[in-house]
Order: C-alpha cells, then sequence, then structure tokens
C-alpha cells in the first residue's frame, strides 16, 4: 500500500470515532465561567484536527471487549480526558524552554500564537478539564477511569518520558534508552486509552491483559515509525518538517539503529499487538487492522 | 496582637495539621517507578516548609462537620492533593514567561534551581499527582472530591485568576477587578479545601453552604491582607521581598483602594466569615480562631 493510500484508509478508519471526540471536546472545552480569551487559546489547542488515534483507541476497545453493562457515557469522557491529556502535553512540549517548536499540524504553536504565559495556563487548563470531564458524571467506575489515566499522564508515565527526552534525567545507552523515553513518552498515553475503552465496558482480566499488551506494543511501534518517517516521509503528509529531529542531531530509533532495523522492530511489534488480541477473537479485528495501517504508513 | 505573636499563634494553630500533611507528601510524592532527578525536583517544589493552610482547612472542616461515617483517609487524600495543586501553581507562576520570581519561602524557585524545562515539567507532574493521590483509594465519594477539586484548579477557578492576573484575559476595572482575580486565583482553592472536607465528613446541604462562604471570605481577606502586608510587612516574616507588587506598578487592593479601606474590607470579611460558621456551633471555634489570626496578621 502506498503511503497516500494508507494515510486515507487510516482516516477512514479513525474517521467515525474522531468527529464523535471531536463533537465531545466542542461541547466540554472550555467548561462554564471560563474567561473568554483562555477559553479561545484552550480550543485552539484542542480543536486542531489532529488524528484523534487516542481517543478512537478508547472506543475501538470499548466496542471490542463490548461486555453488557458497558457504559457509553464513560467511554465517551475517557476519550475526551485522554485527547486533553495529549493536547496539554504538546502545547507544553513546545515551549521555548522545551523543544522550541513554532509549528503544529500547520498551524503556529501556542506559545506562537498566544505568548508564552498563556500557552502554559491553557496547557496546565487543558491538563485539570481532563479530570473534570472524567469525574464529572460522578459514577463508580470514573474514579478509577482517573486513577488509571493520571498513573500514565504522571511523573512515572509521560512526564518521565519528556524529562528523559529532553535529557534532564538519566536513561539507559542506546535502544534500551529509546524504549525507556518513548515506552513513557508515547506507548503509556495509548496503552491508557486501550485500559480506560476496556474497563469502562467492564473487561475481564484476560481482556484488560491483552488491550494492555497490544496498547505497549503499537505505542512502541508508533514512535519506531514516527523516526522513519522524520527520515523518509513528506512534508504534506507529515504536517510537520521532517528531518528536524535527524538535523538535530536528536537519538532516534533510525539514528541508533538503522532504517531497516527500525522497520524490522517495527513489523515485529505490530505482529506482537496482532496476537496480543487474538483471545477477543472477530471483535478485535479493528483493532488489528489499526496496528496494521499504524506500521505501513513508513512501507 | 502584634505581628511576630500572631504569625507564632498561626503556626500553632496549623502546626499539627502541617505535621500530618507533610508526612503524607513525604510519602507520596513521588508515586513509584519516577526518575530520580524528576522525583527529586518533584520533592523540592513540595516538601518546602510551607504553612500548609489549605491542607489545614480540609482537616478543620472535616473535624468541624465531624459527622459519622465520614472518612479520615479521604481527608487525608484531599489534604495532600489541594496542596500538591498549590505547590505546582506556585512553580508554574514563578517561571519566567509569567511573574518571573526567584525567590520562594527563601530558596531559589524552582526554574533557577533546575532550569525551565524542569519546573514545567515538575508543575505538571504534581498537578497530575494531584489526582492519582485523590482517586487511588477507588472510595465513591473520591469522584466527587477529584471534581471539586478539578473544577475549582481549571479554566474557571484558579487558572482563570492567574490569567487575569498576568492581564491576558478581560476583567473588569478597579476593586471589581481585583475581587474577580483573587476569588479565582486564591479563594477558589481555599473554597474546594473546605468543602473536600466537609464532603469527606459527609456534611449537609447546609454544612456545605455554611464551610463554602466561610471559605469565599477567608479566601479573599487572604489576599487583602497580602496586599497590606506588601506594603507593611517585614522581608523575615513574609518570606518574600516585601514592596515587589508596590514597586512593580501592579494593581493590588492597597493601590486601588488605599491602606485603610482595604483592612476596613478584610475585617468585615473576616467578620462575614465568622457568621457563616455560626451554624456549626462550637465545632466551628478552630475555624473562627484561623479567620481571626489571619485577618490579625496586618494588625
Amino acid at each position: 500500500m502506498s503511503e497516500v493510500d494508507c494515510i486515507q484508509s487510516l482516516r477512514d478508519l479513525l474517521g467515525p470515532y474522531a468527529l464523535r471526540v471531536e463533537e465531545l471536546l466542542d461541547r466540554w472545552v472550555p467548561e462554564p465561567g471560563v474567561p473568554e480569551d483562555l477559553g479561545k487559546a484552550m480550543r485552539y489547542c484542542v480543536l486542531d484536527g489532529g488524528k484523534r488515534l487516542r481517543p478512537a483507541l478508547v472506543f475501538m476497545t470499548n466496542e471490542a471487549v463490548g461486555t453488557a453493562g458497558g457504559d457509553e457515557e464513560l467511554a465517551e469522557r475517557a476519550a475526551a480526558a485522554v485527547e486533553l491529556i495529549h493536547c496539554y502535553s504538546l502545547v507544553h512540549d513546545d515551549l521555548p524552554a522545551m523543544d522550541d517548536d513554532d509549528l503544529r499540524r500547520g498551524r503556529p504553536t501556542a506559545h506562537v500564537q498566544f505568548g508564552q504565559a498563556m500557552a502554559i495556563l491553557a496547557g496546565d487548563a487543558l491538563l485539570t478539564r481532563a479530570f473534570s470531564v472524567l469525574t464529572e458524571c460522578l459514577m463508580p467506575k470514573s474514579c478509577k477511569l482517573a486513577f488509571e489515566l493520571a498513573v500514565a499522564a504522571g511523573a512515572a508515565g509521560m512526564v518521565a518520558g519528556q524529562a528523559g527526552d529532553m535529557e534532564l534525567c538519566e536513561v539507559p545507552k542506546g535502544r534500551e534508552g529509546l524504549d525507556f523515553i518513548h515506552l513513557r513518552k508515547t506507548a503509556s498515553l495509548i496503552v491508557a486509552s486501550v485500559r480506560m475503552g476496556a474497563i469502562s465496558a467492564n473487561a475481564n482480566e484476560k481482556q484488560l491483559r491483552a488491550v494492555s499488551n497490544y496498547g505497549e506494543s503499537i505505542g512502541l511501534a508508533f514512535q519506531l515509525v514516527d523516526d522513519l518517517l522524520d527520515v523518509t516521509g513528506k512534508v504534506e503528509l507529515l504536517g510537520k518538517t521532517p528531518g528536524k529531529d535527524h538535523a538535530s542531531g536528536k537519538q532516534t530509533y533510525v539514528s541508533v539503529l538503522g532504517v531497516d532495523e527500525t522497520r524490522s522492530i517495527a513489523d515485529t511489534l505490530t505482529h506482537q499487538a496482532m496476537e496480543a488480541i487474538a483471545p477477543l477473537g472477530a471483535a478485535g479485528d479493528k483493532l488489528g487492522r489499526l496496528a496494521k495501517l499504524l506500521s505501513e504508513r513508513s512501507h
């Protein structure tokens, strides 16, 4: 499949879920009582036409587990919450003191558009909003979901990954170090997405293990493929400048392992993801298709 | 009462609660699995010998309402969580792009000590940790507390206050504008503290209204007194440079209303706080004493 066809198939698969979460975010961001300028900045950071991979994973695992009594409102809240966390992390990661990026999905980054102070505050506001969206319904299970999300997004998860990536804490050398960073920076929130989707559908332990393993594999594969695209990708498909990581001398899977080895590990991880969800049977077909398409972006 | 005596009495009143939350924060920050350097930065930002006013308010309202069946673990988690939110907000507010402060409680601020990137990440980590601390026990009521805290700390609450204070959003002119800012920036989290304490003690509607009104009054009075101390206070009692707000030309209650009017409004608010908790009877005595001591700091 060509890169263009593959991205189109991904859009077709994720599109309906993206639309659904777009509507929820449009309704829930900002919450009532937010000053206009702050609310505008929050919406700018959130309503930006992203792929919405993480919310899609919440919905898809929710459907795949599909136990009777699973709660749809809870899945919707989890989907919006994980995307809010993802969006806040992009806003803060783009700041001059962090990765110093001016462009994100073809638009000026938040601090370029609104100034650094507003970007920091809008990020804080989105991170906090994730937890009010998730807990507002006061369902017993939303407490469990909030805990899953907070642990995955926190200092042992996503924040640790960014700290490692910024060389603010020690990480092992070579591939081990890259795995350390990206298991936290990227995979952690993806695992939280599939777990929240499954928990809100009343998954049993075996199902929860299956989707967790799936999430970890595609989460890591996602980063390997991103590193490949940084070398081989086209700017109009990436929505960001290709070659940037390479040019900055930043360690990537490709710079450490080379193109062929990186692609081979991505393929292995994708295979592991498919095996992990085998116990879900036909209900897991969409998740399998997603894993394949995410990997094929770089083929 | 002299300024020194008053601060000593405040310490005596808050001390036992401060010790208790200090132990909890020492145990809960960082969570397991956090890289060492990130964990160190988080602890630096949290274990700094602050007054712990907000946690004390959680414990004091919890005791004042004191309904049978009130949950102590929940109050402990709420106390730690609100302090984590308070600490994260100080770290981000001190950043160069925000208030650009180098000194906090006599020590270098987080970005001076660890660099801006780490300060941003440590703040994000503490904000997120508040919600994992609060939801970890998976009690039905912790979901309600998490919602209260997220709303108070979010874009309609504390973050809005900081945005207004930074002139990033429109606020009314004069006293109305100062009230707009400080009801959000300071009072909002103080109200959340007393509400969480009361809710974890199974408060009824009347009790909840009483402590909410109390919290709003002392929260606003707190800022008025702070503005007075900025003009009249001594550096060794403040732990920060007095006269800074005045010198920066920032609008304060004192610069808008003058010293006498500011003190008179602070006294009125303190009186309102005492009236608000009258329905709690003798159980509210400590809360009343606290309101008085907070106000007397500037007498």
